[in-house]
């Protein structure tokens, strides 16, 4: 088997001397274990944090250790009656090509209900994460106006799907104008708004002009400029849901990011506002009720989704790295098989 | 009649000179109308933010107008069937002895339940503040650890005490070892940190030994180094309830009013904190909820209150930069008549 170990720690961006492709041994399943082989795995934002060390929401990879992530892929081991070869299972198997997993940690994925990847995107972590929010926080209502950051990828999207046939205006930023074309055309937002180029300054311009009552609920994705020209526009009890802040997360700053506490909290007091960190762990109970709710929208094209698939293990860091500049579409997976 | 104008608007701490007092003629109660002469008038942090021009959750006070705020007093001639001669009440009837309002922006007073001028404070707005933002976002449950700041004062010592009444632990902050004191003796806090002469970092070592689970819940009265402590020791899933930030309405920064939203927003993201804007205006409803559970604490001496009463209107604004400045230790009144 390969697997993509974290060489060394990231000072900023991560360049490809932070990851190393390793031969090892396949691993023999234990008691209650399964083996896989890995047909998909996905690469998503939150894992530059695990990259770094320090105190976050979970423990860092260590330094030699493979890079974590979801992955689905074919079980051709089993030793938990509930696992049986040629079905596929959905779990934490990382960077890598095949993986062993108590059977208690794995998802059994049907591949006649959607294409097993989806186990990855639409109807995986990125999906719940966007239900779950909208579903605990946003207290969305008919003619309210939504804005969400990194609006083609998995979250973004179902965000604004979401939020959409609820009724709402929803507002989608992204990075150039294919991306904005796409959050509308293919996704159905009302408008999308370009960040390319612009400062914290135009931002709020931008996004005025397409949110001329305001802004009720902000799904916060990026930080960074789109967060700067939001904030002055949120509405009385506006509702921010901070889910992640790919513009930061590599440890750069800009005007917004280093904007005094106390004007924040003016914001916060004089519009009481809601401001409330989003992980899906904290959620994981509904998991089955998202995909009973979601899995037959998919099923009938009432949510769409787009992937962008890489091919290749070794291809990983090249496509991880894309995608903290923004360059992927939709939910960016790396086909292992 | 006499009232007291905003001569001009302060640039930083309020002076002498941007406070006026004025002789006026007593006013005519027109139809619907009630003529009070004031008993006592409230003097609360708030106003300073209605000195200042620009946007906020109330218009300003316009240069030469009256100071704005609530009083209670005997109503002295009424074009209302709902109220008589003799009859007192609530309004807002700002810095004056002697104001008009139409009956149904008055609250009526029992002066045989309680003294009248407990409706400045424990059973008027400061108190409802602090009950409506406990009941409506606290989420609190017993063995959880609550810090609230400005403990001794009307909204402080009252979060504390509803606390205390569900089984948390609870930290207050005040300035000075006196009102320290009086948290914990008169007030039931299990502990209070003296802010004086501390900045962020010895007030998070202070909090950190009274707090030895971390901070649950942290109902924001002052803003300034108290925050600035009380960030790091947020556990996860905390609630921070933003009420009021006294150490900046005079436009003053510190080191934490300086902090980058880009910390924030990890803490936001990583504790999946809660933060929500509290402003009492908007749980109006639930007023008599709050008069009906804690009047009644209030008589039978469960929930106690203290007040600071200054005599005279004419030092009203001397009070008033006094309570900026932390020199009052509980709720202060001005006995006007």
């Amino acid at each position: 088997m390969k697997h993509i170990v974290l060489a060394k720690r990231p000072e900023g961006a991560p360049t490809d001397e932070n990851f190393r492709l390793e031969d090892a041994p396949v691993p023999e399943p234990g008691e209650g274990e399964v083996l896989v082989k890995v047909k998909y795995m996905s690469l998503d934002p939150y894992m530059r944090g695990r990259m770094d060390d320090g105190p976050s929401y979970a423990a860092p990879v260590e330094v030699g250790s493979t890079m974590e992530g979801g992955a689905v892929g074919e079980v051709i081991a089993s030793n938990d009656p509930k696992f049986q070869p040629g079905d596929h299972a959905f779990g934490m198997f990382g960077w890598a090509t095949h993986g062993v997993q108590p059977a208690r940690m794995l998802r059994k994925v049907n591949p006649d209900d959607a294409p097993i990847q989806t186990s990855l995107g639409v109807l995986g972590m990125p999906g719940f994460t966007a239900w779950a929010g909208m579903t605990a926080y946003s207290r969305m209502k008919e003619g309210e106006t939504l804005v969400v950051g990194a609006a083609t990828g998995p979250v973004g999207s179902m965000v604004g799907q979401l939020a959409k046939q609820a009724g709402l205006r929803v507002i989608g930023v992204a990075g150039g104008e294919e991306k904005c074309k796409m959050a509308v055309e293919t996704f159905g937002f009302d408008a999308c708004v370009d960040h390319r180029g612009k400062d914290a300054r135009a931002m709020r311009e931008a996004l005025k002009n397409e949110c001329p009552d305001g802004i009720d609920i902000y799904f916060e994705n990026v930080g960074g400029p789109t967060l700067g020209g939001v904030i002055p526009l949120l509405n009385l009890h506006a509702r921010v849901i901070v889910c992640g802040m790919i513009a930061w997360y590599s440890g750069e700053s800009d005007e917004t990011g280093s904007m005094p506490l106390q004007k924040l909290w003016r914001h916060a007091l004089v519009k009481r506002l809601t401001i409330q960190g989003l992980l899906q762990t904290d959620h994981v109970s509904r998991f089955g009720d998202f995909l009973r709710e979601v899995a037959p929208k998919v099923a009938s094209g009432d949510i769409v989704y787009v992937e962008d698939v890489e091919e290749g293990l070794e291809n990983a860091p090249e496509a991880f790295m894309g995608l903290l500049k923004g360059r992927n579409q939709g939910k960016l997976v790396v086909k292992v098989d």
